[in-house]
């Protein structure tokens, strides 16, 4: 993989043609700058007017792309990171609205910002992913992967259920409750936040467990180290489902058990010059931002 | 250091006679299994009938102790974590009440465990600290060391106290509050807890920030890297404390910073064997204990 | 209505064969008193063997007797107070496990105490109910009563939901969130708590406004008068549900509108000679029952 | 008392000349629409230039002026409310900075208001306070008012108190805590807020509790009728204070109990035509001011 990002690709918020101005101007703008530019498929036959560029399928875009930029908010670059995980390819992000967790570059930037990262000057930063498997009867049902969270929760009939929590093999308690949010630091600003979950800096090495509502006023988010295997395995007879990143899910039955690991790969998100945690956090949360006696 | 544990150290809970009696009998058996046993110079003259044994200062026991068996509550095993932080003698802790979180020894299971811990069998585990320093002027005015926790605490007045907080030199936020508790692992399940902090894993390396009644309705407890300068600098005009493990404290003056990094030493706290930290926490939260279908 | 409770109603827990023997002792006991006993026509058919009695359907008991004997837990409870709300005749509960909060009778101590009852020796509380309606393009698609809590959760997709919020008649906010409880102080104990909402004694005149996994951190739970009329309106794109004592459930569609208010009827609730308020709290919630220094 | 208002006294922030001007130009607004206009005495001796107008007591405002203009933010409001408890002189507040929960009308908007004020044309509103007293050995040895609310709070060795409530003469429990608020309707969105504890509306007849880093888990706020008497007595050997809308306070000892009820006197508190309580919540706490789907 190049340094200098020859190969970059275009990937657009799921079918939404309202991207299609930007992305072509990125992807223009790219082009000027000596860069072989690609646009992944699916966004190219959604925005139209793409025909100049080669279009590829993220599979080749994680072979051999040497940076993605992604356009459109979190939820874009939340399924992006999941289909791109295996790979090694760095994404950078432009949001067209406000600016999001993930996508922190502003549109009105994004030119001059991705100028100066195909130029070698950003920060790169390691976010880490979670492994998610579902067992039935001790067989691997289901699995996928995750950048923010994986969330346990009732199904259809609204009511509480019950499960045991083991930590590497040790049963840990049972808990009725509405669900559990399994987090990463990347997730714990996003539904776990709502959650009254506890936010967990980026290069803490925790998965946060929060439950969502439980029956027992002694329940409490516990950040384990991201090296436990933490398996949820529902009790009879309830419904429930589990969700990733709030984009997969998948229905639950009594029996069930679902196991969480840290995934061997990660994601390469890239940020612009002057980028700061912590200034993001105090302007997506609201926080004070200055002094106020002074 | 012998793994022997050669010569051990018995240091009771501060100015308690009522722990004499154990601790006498605990001198007796680790003497009859062939262990010099030193009685620490405070435990000694508060309990009495301590004449049999040698008398050791902290500073003696620190250098020259293969192991020191601390006798009484958490309050214990955090002051003398404090006094023999600089030496690498682990610690084991016995409770005469209901279990600590950080002295899981029973009264009555004292024996049976030390007679397996002096044979080699016991688990090993490493709590870091926290070094905090107070700084006037550019001046450090005061320094200690914490295990649990440093608490930037409104003062006499009970009046909301504003101070801003920076992380490795960057500003973070300006925040009005009764204060702010800067804890460890092993300090989030003490007063951390009871301001809705995040309880995190001993093994996280993390250390969290909570708040005390914030004004600002957006403020969240947040977990740092522990490798994270913290810093809380007082603004006019307000009375405040710092108080380290609830056992030592300092009174602040505006503009003082309270700087906190974590110490390059570290606890050594031994457990016996079948400890589990979860069934602890289980425990001592009163997590439910068993499924309730089956 | 006669104090002396000549017509008494048995009532068990809903399909609950477990209950007969219970439900049958009691019943016998009643006759032995004096009283006229009849089995309410669904407890009849599950538990069988209970020929003897006079069987009468819900209305007939609402319409005719002088009090109801509620067996089971609080879910019987509310299901008898939801279907009775209409009628002014008093309900006790006998719980068979753990006592609830609305059930305060032990199946021990339950003759004794049923014999007070009817001897007029027992303390009176009035509970307030909602009435709850689904409004569909301002047609009533829906109606239903609650002791409880009407919820207003997000559907089987797990997505949050989008609603304004408006009390009598004024627009109050826009919310994003898993959804929101509406508590009477009986429901405060209930799933509000669950959802760190306030506790209300039951004769605060209020209802509870509780947020379910709040998007914006400043969403707090708000207590109105119970004169309030609280309307949920239903934004696009979403799917959604409101659910009345966790027993009945609706459907809702974008643009819908869940209006609650304070029903005119309200559930009579008789307690054995003895009982507090305050007591079974510390009971339920496990508080310190009593001074740690003396 | 004339629904014209014809003696009209003005109350500045105590001790703040800064408040002058607005004070001055209101005095001039007010005699010049024929009203008799007196200075609150401290406030003509801090602000000068006020020698055109009589000097007033808050004895003799109480007795004979038909409203009190209050020129400051929600701590003045305070401190005129507990000044001015036993008499029935209706309140209005004027805010020089952002606008409080008290002080709902601006400095640029304050003629205006005040005119249609004169004229009759206003919203006014009733907000009860609290009696506290402090009884010693059974002895009352302090006794004051509160308008937001009585917090009982650790003393200087910043410590956990332990206490023991009882509501109505019957115990409740004993809690260890860092203290306890007892908050109003009208505090509930002021100290209470940042404890966690839930907002009341106004019109509730509520009183919250709302326990302060509680070491019980289970521990939550919970809101009693206001006809409860509450008393919370101090156990050994602690140290600890009560506190009264943040502006007196009084040592306590062990054994002491402070007994809070409602008072008999209400605030009268004046609001312009238009004010709203939910969007003064709205705007102080950044509730969503509107839909975003539309």
């Amino acid at each position: 993989m190049s340094m200098h990002f020859d190969n970059i690709a275009l990937i657009g918020k799921y079918q939404s043609p309202d991207v299609a101005e930007s992305v072509l101007e990125i992807a223009r703008f790219l082009r000027s700058r000596g860069r072989n530019v690609w646009m992944e498929q699916g966004t190219a036959s959604s925005i139209g007017g793409a025909g100049d560029y080669p279009i590829a399928a993220y599979e080749q875009i994680g072979a051999e792309a040497d940076l993605a930029v992604v356009v459109g908010g979190d939820g874009t670059m939340l399924n992006t990171a999941r289909r791109l995980a295996e790979h090694a390819v760095p994404l950078v992000g432009v949001n067209l609205g406000r600016l999001g967790f993930l996508t922190d570059i502003s549109r009105s930037n994004a030119l001059a910002c991705l100028a100066e990262i195909i130029e070698g000057r950003f920060g790169e930063e390691s976010r880490f992913m979670l492994d998610a498997e579902v067992l039935r009867g001790g067989v691997r049902v289901f699995s996928t992967r995750a950048l923010n969270d994986v969330v346990v929760n009732k199904g259809d009939l609204g009511r509480m259920i019950e499960f045991d929590l083991a930590i590497d093999g040790e049963y840990v308690y049972t808990q009725r409750s509405d669900g559990m949010i399994l987090s990463t630091p990347t997730g714990s600003t996003a539904y776990a936040l709502s959650a009254n979950g506890p936010i967990l800096h980026p290069s803490v090495g925790g998965i946060a467990l929060v439950p969502l509502c439980p029956h027992a006023l002694t329940a409490r988010p516990v950040t384990l180290p991201d090296s436990s295997r933490i398996e949820i395995s529902l009790l009879l007879p309830h419904d429930a489902r589990v969700h990733f990143d709030g984009q997969a899910r998948f229905d639950l039955r009594a029996g069930d058990c679902v196991r969480v690991t840290r995934s061997p790969h990660a994601l390469r998100l890239l940020h612009p010059v002057g980028y700061s945690y912590y200034a993001m956090l105090r302007e997506k949360l609201h926080w004070s931002a200055a002094p106020r006696h002074n």
